[in-house]
């Protein structure tokens, strides 16, 4: 199985070329990363180059035939594209269905949510999604919930109950996912498991032993007050979630990340964004796809 | 159950009443028509009240309350609104979610499109579902089709598989949807079978013995051109076929339909379009809807 990914060096997109190289799924191994041409030099790619990963050239700008033809070959392509750039996707899309791939992820990867009215960017991705089914192409739709690596806001007032996926599982849940004919053509929901907010800080405060500052955000609004993210809300919408498709299978438990935290070898998703003074639309739309 | 309906005097409202009306399965009787006060006299209406149907005054554009009021105690809501006003749908939606209503059917009743992009129409019933799913109400999306008693325009070059359903079995196949856990909070194409429009001429000509001039019409380019209304599009959209669902349910086929036609006994959906000089958007609109 052929895979051409989107933003491999980006942090989802980082997460699911490891798992998929390192994936015991068999054929799952040629992993293509459509990379923009200003940054064919960056350490970045070099890297990736050197796990084994092929680099292609691609210009989302370009003509649509030259995408076409980067795509060549390809059964699956999967877009992590950055999320205050979702409409650039639309020519990747095109190319897919005009180079015949049998499995277009767009980049959702996030909380789930109704199709509209509740997140701006979830708007956006929809949009996209429903671009895809115009031109019939074949797609699955991944949702994660959150990211037990930025588990630590809190949006109302604690008690409503969200998915939350460990990053490093991402990869896995998705190399799964791309090889199941189950999936095609619908949306899946891979989360780990399934807490409140308030939970989250008194496993903290547990393990830790310590009192902890329990922030408060009002930003979350779908996630922690309309209570959007979870799997009662999910199957609803239509999705199939991982627990049903694969209960045999692995997946970290948010204490055991917690555990791993207090011995010092937690990482937290996003650094780069901890030490913003406020959080803007921007960042918003930024920390939501992820 | 206590089924409540908006329009039980139209097109698809009346077929769907006289099926429930008449349905076997158990408990499926207690049914009642909102009806706009200044309607409340009208002899379709007195009608109605004659076959066994309560009739409810509901004002749409009212207090949100006094439609609450009027559903108060209805397990399903179905809304066949006049293609024209789907958008005053909305405040029925959140009456029926206020009521604790437990399936709501949309205005749809159509035939299968994208949800975006193909169709007008289609465009604002999916920002209809899209309100439903926010306020998370429980929903059922039934689409038919097209009616066989319309089928004698041909969009294209006539030879895209469409998919057809009898007018007159389309209140049966809403009465075992709405009695069909299965069918909660998913999309169901409701269809008889699947022809192209020149084979709907070609078994014309054949039953009559004549030879019928073809009226080509650009008009219907989602179902002529793009071939969106048939079963694998709706699959690969999401939705439940009945065939999948009801293995063993009788529908009309489209032959014995022609034969009806031919023997004086059929009647065409739409009388009142027949002689409209030309179809104008507003007529295109209308027109979907069924």
């Amino acid at each position: 199985m052929r895979v051409s990914i989107l933003r491999a060096t980006g942090q989802t997109g980082s997460v699911i070329v490891d798992a998929l190289l390192t994936s015991t799924i068999p054929k799952l191994c040629d992993m293509v990363a459509l990379i923009r041409p200003s940054s064919i030099q960056k350490t970045a790619v070099v890297d990736l180059k050197r796990k084994g990963v092929s680099i292609v050239e691609a210009d989302l700008s370009g003509p649509e035939a030259a995408l076409t033809q980067a795509l060549a070959g390809t059964d699956v392509v999967i877009s992590t594209i950055y999320g205050g750039s979702l409409m650039d996707e639309i020519p990747l899309i095109n190319a897919s269905k005009a180079a015949g791939a049998k499995r277009y992820l767009p980049c959702f990867f996030a909380t789930v949510a109704p199709p509209k009215g509740a997140l701006r960017l979830r708007d956006m991705k929809e949009y996209v999604l429903n671009h895809i089914k115009k031109i019939h192409l074949p797609f699955t739709v991944v949702d994660f919930g959150w990211w037990f690596q930025t588990a630590d806001d809190i949006a109302g007032d604690g008690n409503v109950p969200f998915a939350l996926t460990d990053v490093r599982d991402a990869g896995n849940h998705v190399a799964r996912i791309i090889a199941d004919p189950r999936t095609l053509n619908r949306r899946i929901f891979a989360y780990n498991e399934v807490m409140t907010q308030n939970q989250v800080y008194d496993l903290l405060e547990r393990l830790s032993g310590e009192t902890l500052e329990r922030k408060y955000y009002q930003y979350w609004y779908s996630c922690g007050v309309r209570g959007d993210n979870t799997p009662e809300y999910a199957a609803y919408l239509g999705y199939l979630s991982t627990h049903e498709l694969y209960p045999n299978a692995q997946w970290r438990s948010f204490k055991s990340y917690v555990q791993e935290v207090l011995e010092g070898k937690g990482k937290r998703a996003y650094e780069h964004l901890k030490d913003l003074p406020a959080v803007s639309a921007e960042k918003e739309a930024e920390t939501t796809d992820a």
